[in-house]
């Protein structure tokens, strides 16, 4: 049985340092969102998540979810945490207060996501994709339409779905088949298959309603002929009420490596009766509306996996004696000492915590960015944090997962053998992270996001201007007294990045494999930078918090200065590996003829 | 259903790079080991493991072993396919031919392990802990207890296990309770639990023989004092005929992430009858001397699934359609692309198939100089095989199961959402493949070997002779023609190398702790630099079969050009992040008091 308490100091020490509660105070509608009150919602969804959500993830594992004629069961236990969770409000802590959400700052649902991916990845994923649908109508749907679902979905009443994928495409939308003929009401009737649909079917909720990509009969080939569909499980009637089943039937679950209490179901639709969400054949345009939104969540799952395997680890290393320190007995009483005094085992507890604090950094500063680009009261600014979202989201998705996933299987290897063994929990959540480096756009395709439409569009400019906002806070007050080392780490690696990616680009001109052959690097130098930024901002502030007696207690902060030199002494040097991989250019990747693989 | 091909072309690749027909010609023992014959057992295993393990590998996941009164049973067809590889010879492969085995070298062994592994891990985790008693047994057993049990172990008939680890010791043997009581007749009773016997009971054979560590009354504390004894589940008259049951039960199975077609087993002896095999307290010596073998068919359980997990990920990959090149539509008359035509998807292809082909050349490396250490009739050439082993095996113990971890985890990703289900096969690989990283002395174990028992004992005069072995081979006839980018990138890594472990043994005369922090990331660069050397003379060997027609044909030639030339382009430079981690040494690590983790 796996233990689960969500890191309350860290958050609040990631909202100090990017000044959140000036953010806040700053804008009338958060007016109420006092430090005491951040303090007390992060304190009960910790205690909810801890109490409720823990103890089913387990249960969600070995039950799995069932299928028999088109309905799904999910494990036991999930069907009243859901219920419960959606009475606290907690179903719609990011939706708009008019339509009944709580209007909460990305920063502080942030946590929560966090907290929710480590207790239980698998019920975490009912609402996770139920937040990314309310968000789509929030955003793209006309008033009637979100007047019938939306409040729904905000409460945790019925569940929302993303139905994207079909068998033939994945990464390549514009190939899909499924179709939206119109009928005479100005609804349409939609025909096809849809797979990977995680929450198609299930019994926590009375209705479904599903987010359909199709295509209309003059649809335009391509990704350019796609049209958005909402369409409900069951009919629902301008008066709100449910009527019959719609065309809608689950065929089946997927059996899978992990997230087994996660309902991913091929789900069928034969004339089912949809609505059209926004204009015809901007389909994908509106999905993109909410898509830095998800892929910042699924990042989340990679952190909160990551975090609950430390927790665990940690756990069993405190208690697990097995020989001696290097420099003599540390428990002489004892028949051995904690492993936790050999060097190599604190190598690999060091890893994942740094990984883990490292990727909570980083992911609030795309928080912090996201909430700025919605609501700074300066454009110059909101632009600015525009652009570091758009930079920054298809890194964070793809190296939080990586990262997340490194961290569950390194914490798996501090437990030894008993690490393989399920009933001590370590091994679920590697295999519940491995899947977030695959769906919600592979992290290779977020790689190509990166180096096509964000590196390569504009000739690294926008790439630019974060590079110089980096350097450019180096000079200010906050950063004066940063220790001279890391500052003269991160000024190498910010050079070494303009440097590479100048290459990367200048080549790209003449060869339309480069950018490709470089994409998985380039993500990864930029994700080291960035970590080495906000670590070496978070270990000025834990400096400054240790010399002026700091709300978070001196170990805190001493903790979090061990843990940033960790980052400087262990993590950063990968950078020095991929840029030598990145001068290698394309030609060897693309010698080998596809027979030859 | 997955598929697998047995490697043959790579398997005669390494055998000719190391010379292997003129050591067996040089040997009157292996003088009928003609090529001929060589190919003739290599593609007879092919088509065994292919044919008839590798249909049972999911079987084996999905039924996994079952235990009921103490009673195991295997999954179907484990049975059956055990007692055809018996017949046919296969598992005495190794063992000395008077007790009836083949007698074949190491070099032809490791070919066959790694099909096993494969083709289906689960079933070959029997035969590897059966060739590991044996080679115990042959080693330091008397003649009676030889003749009682090793024809019966070598046939197949019996098989045997290790039964070293209890619930508060695995690494720290130590502190071992199993106690063994002299009987009146020159027998001991055994008394004890042991944990995580891999085939500690089964339905596979009607006998099993458990090789077992345990301490005399009068033994002395920690690891001096274990002896070692043979306790068969069923008694065996000197006649060789069985009789009753012996006092040992197994008392379940654990449930674990993967191999769960392999049994590991809780077993209890209970005043079980047992024999002293070699001298008392000596039992921790006699089982290193079978240590060496088993880590490295550790190893081979890594290369084999990463080979596995390639195969597979190719035929996908070859298949599904899916977006267009980069330089155009490379298959125009389909609705997409081969995925094959994706520089990134190349990138993970060939980050798979390099690291698979490299550990293939340092595992038959290793086993090329197991055999010279045991047979060559030069003693300096033995002793200087047998330094290369020692300080060899645990890297590549640990090496190859990373790297074969890694590889299963990048093919799992070239599937993209199939990856992760259960019916393609590629997450059955990445679980099997992720225990090789602990088992059998953990990962971290072997990085302390290294440091400590191989480098620092001798002041890394071991480590410099094979330093100077590799340079002094660059000055050789068969080395002259190496690509000169190689060559100055593998006398670049030497350097690094020697600089390295020189300031790490300077830094450990003062600091205990200095090792341990060293340990992982010295085993890292050991084993990169061997890979650039080993992968310097495989170009130039294939170089030589280009330009002379070899018998492995062009296109082979050609692919390993390619794969050579991404492993000193994109897997090489790792080394420069080493070094650098390195130099931080270990007061980072032990800067956290134990409560702060």
């Amino acid at each position: 049985m796996t233990e689960y308490r969500a890191p309350l100091a860290e958050f609040r020490f990631v909202q100090t340092l990017f000044g959140a509660a000036d953010d806040w105070a700053a804008r009338p509608e958060e007016a109420a969102l006092t430090p005491d009150l951040v303090d007390a919602i992060l304190e009960e969804a910790g205690r909810i998540v801890s109490a409720e959500l823990t103890p089913l993830n387990r249960t969600g594992d070995v039950e799995g979810c069932r299928f028999s004629a088109g309905a799904v069961t999910t494990p036991t236990g999930f069907k009243a945490a859901l219920a419960q969770l959606a009475a606290g409000g907690w179903c719609g802590l990011a939706g708009s207060v008019e339509q009944g959400g709580q209007g909460l700052p990305r920063l502080l649902t942030l946590a929560v996501d966090e907290m929710l991916f480590a207790a239980n990845t698998s019920l975490a994923l009912y609402l996770s994709l139920n937040n990314g649908a309310a968000l789509l109508l929030e955003s793209c749907a006309d008033e009637a339409l979100k007047a019938r679902y939306l409040p729904r979905l905000l409460a945790g009443e019925w569940l929302g779905t993303m139905c994207l994928t079909e068998p033939h495409c994945g990464t390549d939308l514009g190939l899909i088949k499924t179709r939206a003929v119109p009928n005479d009401d100005g609804s349409y009737a939609i025909t096809g298959s849809k797979v990977w649909i995680t929450g198609g079917e299930h019994d926590l909720t009375e209705n479904i309603l599903h987010l359909v990509l199709a295509k209309l009969p003059d649809a335009p080939a391509g990704s350019r002929g796609i049209s958005l569909f909402a369409v409900p499980k069951r009919h629902v009637g301008t008066d709100g009420i449910l009527g019959e089943p719609n065309g809608v039937v689950c065929g089946g679950l997927e059996h899978k490596m992990g997230i087994k209490g996660s309902a991913t179901c091929v789900m069928h639709f034969d004339s089912a009766r949809g609505e059209l969400i926004g204009a015809p054949h901007q389909g994908l345009a509106a999905m993109f509306t909410m898509m830095n939104e998800e892929r910042l969540s699924i990042g989340l799952q990679g952190l909160g996996l990551g975090e609950a395997a430390y927790q665990n680890a940690m756990a069993f290393a405190r208690e697990r004696l097995q020989s001696r320190g290097p420099g003599g007995a540390v428990a002489p009483e004892k028949i051995a000492d904690p492993i936790l005094v050999h060097p190599d085992v604190r190598r690999m507890a060091l890893n994942v915590r740094a990984w883990n604090e490292g990727g909570r950094l980083f992911a609030a500063f795309i928080a912090c960015e996201l909430d700025r680009a919605r609501w700074h009261t300066d454009a110059h600014t909101r632009t600015r944090s525009e652009e570091a979202v758009a930079l920054l989201t298809p890194v964070a998705k793809a190296f939080l997962t990586e990262r997340g996933f490194e961290a569950t299987v390194e914490a798996q290897q501090l437990f030894g053998g008993s690490g393989y063994c399920v009933e001590w929990g370590a091994e679920q959540f590697v295999r519940d992270a491995r899947i977030a480096m695959i769906y919600e756009g592979t992290n290779g395709i977020q790689a190509m996001d990166l180096v096509g439409r964000k590196l390569a569009r504009d000739d690294g400019a926008m790439l630019g201007r974060f590079i110089q906002r980096m350097r450019n806070s180096l000079a200010e007050p906050d950063c004066a007294a940063i220790d001279p080392r890391y500052r003269a780490q991160l000024e190498q690696e910010l050079a070494r990045l303009e440097r590479t990616t100048q290459h990367l680009l200048q080549r790209a001109k003449d060869d339309p494999a480069a950018l490709g052959a470089a994409a998985h690097d380039t993500l990864q130098l930029l994700a080291l930078t960035v970590y080495a930024w906000l670590w070496a901002r978070a270990s000025q502030s834990a400096m400054a918090g240790l010399e002026q007696g700091g709300a978070l207690g001196e170990a805190f902060y001493r903790e979090k200065l061990i843990v940033a030199r960790h980052f400087f002494e262990r993590q950063l040097p990968r950078s020095l590996a991929l840029e030598r991989q990145l001068a290698s250019g394309a030609e060897g990747l693309m010698a080998m003829p596809i027979e030859g693989f």
